[in-house]
């Protein structure tokens, strides 16, 4: 039973590089500003959890930046890096005698000092000690804290990129079993199995959203209070956001198909609306490009096609200033991803956030970087608490062909989401499943994938 | 694919049997105290939390004692009980606008009203005015929050007891598809799957304990430091700890079992040993019996069990007064199990826990009350922490046949563990899967269960 696809061991070295990274990008940063390179970065791992005010203990996933700079996955760690010599510090705690009966053996602290690649560790009551004894300039140590790190630094988390993982194989293997009649958590059900059993992952970067029918239109569907749990019915479209998370790094992906694996006329004409737009911006993607351009590309070309399809009237670029866009896809394109799914760094000290729909709720507006990895989202909803007001507003209620449009009122949506990563000149889309029609409606009727395409000989008879 | 196997809806006549029982008692308790039956239980339900700074939302799980008098599923509840009407009155938080574009529709309070068949529903920014309004003494409205209720109560909730739910289907499951080279995380992974595909259970008990080999004697293995990803050897035992949970209510399930599927003499007689434990304590709990005098049973039956095996020797009720048993079984026999896992109730004010080795980790020392449901989980373990110290003491060491015990020193251990529920004459064990050794093998080698047993035709030709 699938032992032999046991998950891949990450490398160590991916935080000893992380740290390396960070402390380069500080010194940078103190001596612009002609301070002294010495003090320590100092950060504080998470602590468990429990619920409420009973003794069930939540399972423990470490604080993001912790696990990005130590990769430590035990609670009650503390962390610093020496800013003077590059020294890596963890400090342990120091666990009581019947850790070893209930919770399992006591490790050294030399177990830490290996399997972590520091340069030495230390018990959580030694801090002070040691870091005044390890301080090499006068007085108190100077402590640089994360609140300063979250807002000055510049760093961009590279995912990590193993062989042997893809996690879209599971988004696949959810779409080939697709039934109407199944419950919207089966779904969820058969993702977190997937992803757990055949590639070791015990968290999802977030709760998932399976949402079909008219649910497929609440943009966060699946929380506790809409948990997934409607009937899938014949005809339905599903939206399944859904994304694991390995060695706490996330990732965060979003297939939309029909239920019963056949897309309609409607359905193929909102969804290629949805594709075309997700396929415009990964062509435009680079270094340099600015992702508010990349926002109101998407929101164009879902635009023109729902003005091809019927749905809207007039010119787009009227639409578009009067916000039209925003009524169809109200969220942003999309969001840095890395060991928080929302990964930090989206609005640099100083950026304000637009105010216009649409563009207000986008988690970055920078220029892209290379290294970046974002997600790349766009979406086409038909709901009716944003479609009812502007259909009834003077300014805009003239752009609809009410006749067509109100036809799609329970429909719901459907959304696109790859995670790319940002190159000098492109990107790589590193999310592999099915997107055009063809390939899917393949899949769902039983296609292995990738899907083997039969290659046309050339002229000359070569394949 | 499974959809025939929905899982049933519980009746929300639950919840409101559980405040009539609540009011009841507290009525009582005012009375006998000549206090006015004025006033409400008020308690605030559980908020959303975000983890450590980020916005990544855990999936939110109902504070247990606002599940018990409301089954409200959503978070940002309030809930209160009129002591002189037996209204009850539920507040629900006014949602922002945007709701309805995120996170789904926004219900009208009447749908809360009939859903959770409360009295009367309104806004949380009304607590103040609704509680004033309906008031009927004089002054401030006299409040009785939790903190008073959690020690004076002595409220036990019955478990939900649905047709077609039964949880150990899930544990058979995974007996059934363990197989050496496994990972451990794979058999928690089969179990999740089992129990959310086919239970709709989107929660556990608490974090899945997959043990094996010397992990077995880890009591609560399966934590983030120690996250089940050991392979599984020929010749291991695994310990697995896995409970669903099913409309707030939680179940708490150990199978233990050889991993290659057959039992090898040694961890027959450790098992049996177990085994006997556990079925001497359910064949003599009922109504009144002290629940330490049940744990002193277990430890006694497995002290037995190993002196006959070869592995202890001496007087066992010497054993027993030099606390030997706690060395083997060093944790309690059992917990109240409801809402939460570690139900609360196990000491009433003014009891005290025990000083000695074993009993001091007993989660209740309480007379069993008819209604009660109550884990009996005996278990033997070989834990170096605990077994060398008692080996070498000078008091102890006499009862060990030392060349027998050191083969054991890489064993692990054995747990036990089913729900049970308490009668005026007896119990009801809720928990069906196998636990004869020659069951369990037959399942392992593929058996249905239940096992159906030919019978032997009696003298006159019957069957």
């Amino acid at each position: 039973m699938a032992s032999s696809l046991s998950p891949p061991e990450v490398p160590m070295e991916l935080h000893v590089m992380n740290r390396e990274k960070l402390l380069k990008s500080l010194i940078q940063h103190l001596s612009i500003s002609s301070r002294p390179l010495q003090g320590f970065v100092f950060l504080q791992g998470g602590e468990e959890q429990t619920r409420h005010c009973t003794d069930h203990i939540e399972l423990f996933r470490q604080e993001s930046y912790f696990a990005y700079l130590f990769g430590v996955r035990e609670p009650g760690f503390y962390g610093a890096l020496d800013i003077a010599t590059g020294d890596s510090i963890l400090f342990a705690p120091r666990l009581p005698d019947e850790y070893a009966v209930w919770l399992g053996e006591i490790k050294p602290l030399s177990y830490f000092k290996e399997r972590y690649m520091v340069s030495t560790v230390y018990y959580t009551d030694e801090i002070t000690k040691v870091l005044h004894q390890q301080y090499q300039g006068s007085g108190n140590p100077l402590l640089y804290l994360l609140h300063g790190l979250n807002t000055d630094s510049n760093n961009f988390s590279k995912p990590a990129d193993f062989e042997g993982i893809d996690n879209s194989e599971a988004h696949v293997e959810v779409m080939r079993k697709t039934k109407v009649g199944m419950k919207e958590y089966q779904l969820e059900s058969l993702f977190l199995h997937h992803t757990y059993m055949y590639g070791g992952c015990r968290h999802c970067s977030y709760t998932c959203i399976c949402a079909t029918g008219d649910n497929s239109a609440v943009l966060h569907y699946g929380h506790a209070a809409a948990p997934n749990d409607k009937t899938l019915q014949d005809g339905d479209m599903a939206l399944l956001d859904m994304g694991a998370e390995y060695h706490f790094y996330g990732s965060d992906i979003t297939c939309s198909f029909p239920a019963n694996g056949k897309f309609t006329r409607d359905q193929s004409l909102i969804y290629n609306a949805v594709l075309r737009a997700h396929n415009a911006v990964i062509s435009s993607m680079r270094h340099g490009v600015r992702w508010v351009d990349m926002h109101k590309l998407a929101e164009k070309t879902i635009l023109e096609s729902l003005k091809e399809g019927g749905l809207l009237c007039g010119d787009v670029d009227a639409m578009i200033h009067e916000r039209l866009g925003a009524v169809l896809m109200p969220h942003g394109l999309g969001h840095f991803l890395g060991i928080d799914t929302h990964d930090p760094g989206g609005y640099l000290q100083g950026a304000e956030r637009s105010k216009e729909p649409g563009l207000k709720a986008l988690r970055t507006t920078r220029e892209l970087l290379e290294g970046m990895v974002i997600t790349v989202e766009p979406g086409c909803y038909f709901i009716d608490a944003l479609l009812v007001p502007a259909m009834e507003n003077s300014k805009t209620s003239k752009y609809f062909n009410l006749q067509e449009i109100n036809k799609f009122r329970d429909f719901g949506g459907v959304r696109i989401e790859s995670d790319v990563y940002v190159t000098s000149n492109g990107c790589v889309n590193m999310t592999k499943c099915p997107r055009e029609i063809q390939d899917i409606e393949a899949v769902m009727a039983g296609a292995s994938w990738p899907i083997l395409k039969t290659t046309i000989p050339s002229a000359n008879g070569e394949i």
